[in-house]
């Protein structure tokens, strides 16, 4: 089960934003798996995609119709990734957005589409066309959370979150969804995430605070380490809150930068917590290092280890496998004498070697918690990076084993 | 259960190379767990070892002891892997050391220490001194079956296997034992494996001998990507059959390194059919690629995958993670409209996408069988890698979940 997660009550609506669901039959029964965003004219749109080689047909088509400020739909469908499909899947992907666009009387580069799924099937795209009329009808400022429960795939909550600050007097609000559980290591941002603000924002500079916010959030997650084919975050700003922000310098604009970040973090934090048999919420936080990239390859390497991952599912304090993790990252010229290894506050390596004070006692007090921070000290610097990860759990097997099935 | 793999029937003995085993009792009750192998004067001794930072204190210590012609006795230990253990560690390395020299009647640095088990508790030094009189008295030329099986920790199967030869009318004979099986990835070596030939050859020679086989052997195999502490690789030349090589050009020594490299990858291959839990023997062989380290990224990354690894668990030919794998492997200018993946004789991905004729039916006859190969043709060079990996199955996560409980 999903750890320190719960359904969001209230999702607060963003002016200038409206979200449709249906049923289109894809690969569910019986639940919406399409989601159309409309987005008003006037907004901006940033997005970032995954770097997978093999990115999938509506990622391709999406870098193409993607445009800051003519993007008017997100046509969004789950239980199909429409991924390794080749070119019978860039048909299907670009029938889907003429389908959108024939039902919005809009132009069809005025459609971003997106797919979560199983990879390797074509898209139906029939199916789309058919269910297009009653998302469209659908359409309201109050569906984000019907939107966040549609495209989910092995989610097992609907994950999203809203902020409201007060910027000059004026109220901005920032309202996002995410969906990912499995195949989640993020690189630009994870499986599918659509966050929204009334604020305005240049669309140079709201691409560039995407980017920003993504780093620390999607791109400082990992589940299993697998990359998807199909990853993408958007952000729009929806210029209707009265307040708007051209520069980095204009004041404001650094809370805004907060809030939205907080919003990013959440979600992919949420995305964690709802991991494919998660039973642990792990904080891995590098410290001491030489640079921020190689705080991330030590982080990475102890996230992944599948050892770390059984013992973190069995609350075994096992740290002799942090520290073989550690000790395998590829750090060039590591001294592992200057390294110190903290489950908690509970300090268990020092100097290359268990920590006399420890004891097996104070670090099963840790282990038994449902979220618990590994910190890694590595004594060469002042670098830091942190990410979040889970276990690895029967469940997972499970879970993938039989997801075809 | 071990994918094709039993127990050795028979184990040819090597002049000039006894075992002697013996009850520590370490970790485990009533079975052996301190294994001594005694060498010969004359003979030659070439070991690689972990290039993990954190080494544990044996690795360290057997390095600084470690002599081409001047090492007699080899004490390995299982239960206990001594690493993470700081100065205490290092001292009860060599107060073992010291024990076996006293019992031998040798010098101390003529003794190499051997770990395995547990990181991260401190070797029971006098429990190893009070057994080594019995594994010193049990020294015979016909104990290697005995002495694999004292070496083992969570391998269900002891792992060994002979080879002879005839070179220039004289008979060489080469025999080598394993222990590994979770924790593997070895980067210089598996866990441990100890092999001894009794042809003679120059230490400097043995040396690269060893290193080259073992980059096709042990430094070609994952289980789950986790570098040991511990690993260690020996080989030992008794030179007792009446033939020496001093060159890489001398007769027959072509004939001898590719019999000692047979009998690596034996072994290399041995740990991986008992690697933890697997129910699958995975053969990743990547072509075309525009060098062998971009080969070898891809080949990991795929076996790597926790998706494509409960896939294989699950027999699921879901050839799309194999693809996602290969997307995100991190080589640069990939053209995946270039790369063809097989499983087994069937072409599954063709041009980027599913290859027009593959049918469910035919990937699945390949994944139902215990021996799968995967094919990767990056379709950008002519290098080529392959390695050997396992599945990852619920036993996977329940013998790493419970493995100190």
């Amino acid at each position: 089960m999903p750890v320190g997660l719960s359904e969001p009550e209230v999702l607060l609506p963003i002016a200038g934003v409206r979200w449709g669901v249906a049923v289109a039959g894809i690969k569910y029964a019986d639940r919406n798996d399409l989601a159309l965003m409309e987005i008003a004219q006037g907004a901006a749109t940033a997005a970032v995609y995954t770097r997978n080689a093999f990115c999938a047909a509506p990622v391709t088509l999406a870098r193409q119709h993607g445009s800051a400020t003519a993007t008017r739909y997100l046509l969004v469908n789950s239980g199909n990734a429409n991924a390794g499909t080749g070119a019978p899947g860039m048909k299907a992907a670009l029938e889907s957005c003429a389908a959108a666009a024939d039902v919005a009387g809009c132009n069809i580069e005025e459609v971003l589409p997106f797919s979560t799924g199983v990879i390797g099937e074509l898209l139906p795209a029939g199916k789309i066309r058919n269910a297009l009329p009653r998302a469209y009808a659908d359409l309201s400022a109050d569906n984000w959370l019907k939107a966040a429960r549609a495209v989910m795939t092995t989610d097992i909550l609907a994950k999203g979150v809203s902020r409201q600050i007060e910027i000059a007097g004026k109220t901005v609000t920032i309202t996002g969804i995410t969906k990912g559980s499995g195949m989640i290591r993020p690189d630009m941002a994870t499986m599918l995430a659509f966050v929204a603000t009334d604020a305005e924002v240049e669309p140079v500079l709201l691409q560039r605070l995407l980017q920003q916010a993504v780093d620390g959030s999607f791109n400082s997650i990992t589940v299993d380490g697998d990359t998807s084919t199909n990853d993408a975050c958007v952000l729009v700003a929806s210029a209707q809150a009265g307040i708007a922000f051209a520069s980095e310098t204009d004041a404001g604009y650094a809370e805004l930068a907060v809030a939205v970040t907080e919003v990013l973090q959440w979600l992919a934090q949420a995305v964690v917590r709802d991991g494919e048999g998660a039973t642990k919420f792990v904080t891995i936080d590098v410290q001491g290092g030489g640079d921020e990239a190689e705080c991330r390859q030590v982080a990475y390497t102890v996230a992944h280890s599948p050892l770390v991952k059984t013992a973190l599912f069995a609350s075994d304090p096992n740290w002799g496998r942090i520290l073989a993790a550690v000790g395998r990252a590829g750090i060039d010229s590591l001294d592992v004498d200057k390294i110190a290894i903290y489950l908690g506050q509970v300090r268990i390596v020092l100097d290359g070697g268990v920590d006399v004070l420890y004891t097996e006692a104070a670090g099963q007090a840790v282990m038994d918690e449902e979220e618990i921070t590994i910190r890694i000290d590595l004594g060469r610097g002042s670098a830091q990076a942190q990410i979040w990860t889970t276990d690895l759990s029967y469940d997972y097997v499970k879970i993938n084993a039989e997801y075809r099935s």
